[in-house]
């Protein structure tokens, strides 16, 4: 991950795609949100959704391990350059969490994150504060999924 | 669960508790957000976290499971007093999702859901948006989450 430092506003990156199969859909909505249209294909039919749809809470959490998984990609990549790589605190916050379209069984959804600001923190010294847009597109290309998150990133020590 | 016209702005429910054993918060990390701070107890503890802490997602689930379950207990309740039970549509957003304070291994969360605004929908004749607040408070008292969302309501048919 990279330092406060050298995070630019407006940087995008391609986080990766997760496909939302109709098994998927029914194993995370048995667990997190037993909706009818979640549960069963004929129910998400006859709903407004039209289809067996995605909780919205998979959407968002499959996105956050996509985020992830990219994470881990730039810092494995930045090791094998030899450079530091910048160890991530904990987020303060998410806003604007959109479920902007469904997700029906079967549709892929392409993630893409850009950074919107950046500031120093208050709080805590050495730390800067990053929020960043992450939104979801399907293969149809319609957004389906936006979220603006912040997060704690740590400045380069001085001389370190 | 409640048609819009029987619905009104302060009613209040308690919704349930869940409680964040390690494990179930490490078998979520490794699914949807596999951070070292959400799968080792002693790399929470050396993380701004302070111990190993629950996925943002994983509290925002768990709520909407609890969410799910009420909804069904207050529309089995009905139907047993011979009432029209309404169905809700989708939700349309959520806005202000705040994690407030981490949530670590042990905890056990209770939710509370208060109804903050309704109105008539433009777009969809026969239907409200309704917003809840809903919060999470430890078993220290102290808020850790909260959540603002909307959802679609219907009305009573006129002489249904």
């Amino acid at each position: 991950m990279k330092f406060f430092d050298d995070i630019e506003i407006g940087q995008r990156r391609e986080i990766g795609s997760y496909t939302f199969t109709a098994e998927a859909i029914k194993n995370f909505a048995a667990k997190f949100d037993p909706q009818r249209f979640h549960l069963d294909e004929e129910e998400g039919k006859n709903s407004l959704f039209g289809g067996l749809a995605a909780s919205g809470w998979h959407v968002g959490s499959a996105c956050m391990s996509l985020l992830v998984a990219d994470g881990r990609r730039l810092a494995h990549e930045a090791t094998s350059r030899g450079e530091e790589v910048a160890v991530w605190g904990p987020s303060p916050g998410f806003r604007d969490l959109r479920w902007i379209r469904p997700v029906l069984a079967g549709d892929t959804v392409s993630y893409v994150n850009v950074v919107v600001d950046k500031r120093v923190s208050g709080s805590r010294p050495g730390w800067g504060i990053l929020a960043a847009r992450t939104t979801g597109t399907n293969q149809r290309g319609e957004e389906v999924y936006s979220i603006t998150a912040s997060a704690f990133v740590p400045m380069r020590t001085k001389g370190g």
